[in-house]
């Protein structure tokens, strides 16, 4: 092949396989997409030794993409669970999957999710660095830390997470501003304390050119991690955030300059009033780079239903141009999600990214929702647990309680509106 | 006493005990409060013969308010399953209570729940016509409608809904333009039914004169209804629904001329780049008056998970001006909900509240999160379960799931990042 990333190939011109599938699941002229994929608008996750992968695009202008995170803990080692979830999160139509095992040899489960992956995989290189070396964290050096991104890279992963912008000018700036609840993503706590406990610069920062040489051989997207993301909404929209989005932002044109695909992590916990304003500081700070949201979630104080902070932050975000939804489970803040737990994750990120697609007029969005009101006013409830974005949820409510009219449910019988004035339009047009 | 409704109490500069115990609930001043009562755009739902009521105020500065929806239908007629859901509604906090029973004598139960409700109780009385007289729809007089209104109003029901604003004319135009869903409100399709098969105009509408003598009489909070509420994001904001707030704004202002409390009841399905600009219409074709919104529904497709597609919904609805919130839940389209949808429900609709109410800046509302996110950087788990929004779940997630170290959980263990940065920064602090 002429070219090593989709980003170099667009820039040459070329419209790869893979850009052809996605602007053909997009409803949208290839060479359009290919544009914004030289632009460094769209990345398209997928690594060349991922074969089984199903290739999506993410960013402007496309349908709004999930995420689902898996992946096994030092309290609940079961791979099985894993896979299941897995195989799940495909069933139900999630266009990632991010394994963030963190405890142990995670080496096979990576590759077996590889191997059945359609969904693109990405990962946390930093997570896998304690148990893959089996050494305490202090002890590990920063060519290590570039050992495991190869490692991952050469195993398949379409995208990794690394945290290169908590570099010591953000942490001190941190250290110096102080926040409610300080540092909350996993990667980004670890490199601080590997950079308190070295004395080191963050080595994904230092070795940042080395991070893109792996990158640009196997075609891995950055996602370039947000360590400061606010995990309250006290937090957010604070110094320690934006300015590293303003180095986050700097990495951006330094892997465009090697032809790498990279998109950028975002919040976090913040209030719903400062998302649109932060969605176009991602936009303007990385020049455009797809934005890939946890949440926001729009308040603190709902343990065991995150999945719906999230989602309510989550259509929002995406309404104001987030490309990328991470899911969030109702088990978030409490637990390792459970199967049941991942299945509302899934449908609560799906509501959100859908919801936004319509506000954003996204080609063919509205048509699902016509289909269904159509169904809805004809009845057709077979046509309507096919078309509903969990098609066992409805059928199972319905059975539970039958109407005695088929034409009604038990909430209003009789009294339907939809039947009432069907009834009455009806008598209309044959008077 | 010198006063009959609390709106004339406000313009008289009178601070009832109603106002007093509001101002006091929601960190405000008095007479600020009496102020906006006495400009409309506050109500406060208090019956004089609603002895139980703790009563709230809806609308303008004031914490977004949720309305718990229930009762029997004819196909579920178990009263006691309906108060358990009263008794639940008032347990998690719901300020309001609609008894939307539609099918029998309905009395003995509507008694009952004003006997025990310190919240907010409101019906439709439109629903309980042909229960209560027994009759076919066309057979009802106008009359008859409005004696159901006199004997809800003597019963004690703070707020009622009154379609009013489905006139001869919003009809007339409903049936030129068309529409997917056509009328999916229960209360304006009765109605609509109704004018077309008598030939008459809407009795409100026709007797809105007679309707405020008795809401003054009692003080009776008018929630005019919407007949046109899109039933689908395809028929939002169109010209039926447009046309009939526009008469719904002239029904507020006669409503004021009589010292009668009224809010404005709204959408509904609705795309979520159309909300603002709804909540700015009502507020200014309505004069200010409160706004109701039932969703909005951010998708049609999502049946059996409509809790969050409203809260969606809700929570930008309610940053751009909507006061009061209906709660949808998970049984939304396909059956009268049970006890645990109820539960769901409104656990959502609080959350989208609370969002709202936040992103609004209503005083007090950050301490909770400020609250919860110290317990959480602090690992204090029982603080954070007894001030999580539904103190049981989270609780259960934790047990079910039992990490090896108190300060962390499942998902994280070891690799906690609250955890690392809590001991970085320990460290720091002491050398």
């Amino acid at each position: 092949m002429s070219y090593k990333t989709q980003m170099e190939a667009a820039r040459l011109g070329i419209v790869t396989p893979q850009m052809r599938r996605v602007a053909e699941k997009e409803r949208m002229e290839a060479d359009t997409l290919r544009q914004r994929l030289a632009a460094g608008k769209v990345v398209i996750p997928c690594n060349r030794q991922h074969t089984a992968l199903d290739p999506h695009g993410i960013g402007d202008g496309l349908r709004t993409k999930i995420n689902v995170n898996l992946g096994v803990s030092g309290d609940r080692l079961d791979f099985d669970l894993e896979l299941a979830k897995a195989r799940l999160a495909m069933e139900l139509g999630a266009e990632a999957i991010m394994d963030l095992s963190c405890f142990g040899h995670t080496e096979t489960f990576r590759r077996q999710l590889i191997d059945i992956a359609t969904a693109a995989v990405g990962t946390v290189p930093v997570y896998d660095a304690i148990g893959y070396y089996q050494k305490e964290l202090p002890e590990i050096t920063a060519e290590e830390f570039l050992g495991i991104v190869r490692k991952h890279a050469a195993d398949g992963v379409d995208f990794m997470t690394i945290h290169a912008g908590i570099t010591r000018e953000t942490a001190a700036r941190f250290k110096k501003t102080g926040r409610l609840t300080n540092i909350v993503s996993r990667g980004g706590a670890l490199l601080f304390a590997w950079m308190e406990l070295t004395g080191n610069e963050n080595p994904f920062y230092e070795h940042f050119d080395e991070v893109l040489r792996i990158c640009a051989k196997y075609d891995v997207t950055i996602s370039l991690g947000d360590a400061c993301r606010p995990g309250s909404i006290e937090d957010a929209t604070d110094a320690c955030q934006i300015q590293e989005l303003i180095v986050l932002g700097e990495l951006v044109k330094r892997a465009w300059s090697q032809n790498v695909q990279v998109m950028v992590e975002g919040p976090g916990h913040m209030a719903l009033n400062e998302i649109a304003a932060n969605m176009l500081l991602e936009k303007k700070l990385c020049h455009g780079a797809p934005f890939y949201v946890l949440g926001p979630l729009v308040t603190d104080v709902a343990p065991g239903y995150d999945h719906i902070t999230s989602a309510i932050g989550g259509a929002v975000a995406a309404m104001h141009g987030a490309d990328f939804l991470c899911y969030v489970t109702p088990a978030e803040h409490l637990r390792l999600p459970e199967l049941e737990d991942v299945r509302e994750g899934i449908i609560a990120a799906k509501i959100a990214a859908h919801a936004a697609d319509i506000a954003k007029n996204i080609p063919g969005t509205r048509e699902w929702d016509y289909q269904m009101s159509t169904a809805r006013r004809n009845f057709d409830w077979e046509q309507m647990f096919r078309l509903a974005i969990d098609p066992v949820k409805p059928r199972q409510y319905r059975t539970a309680s039958p109407p005695k009219e088929e034409d009604s449910c038990t909430m209003c019988g009789k009294l339907c509106a939809v039947r009432t004035v069907n009834k009455i339009l009806a008598d209309l047009e044959t008077a």
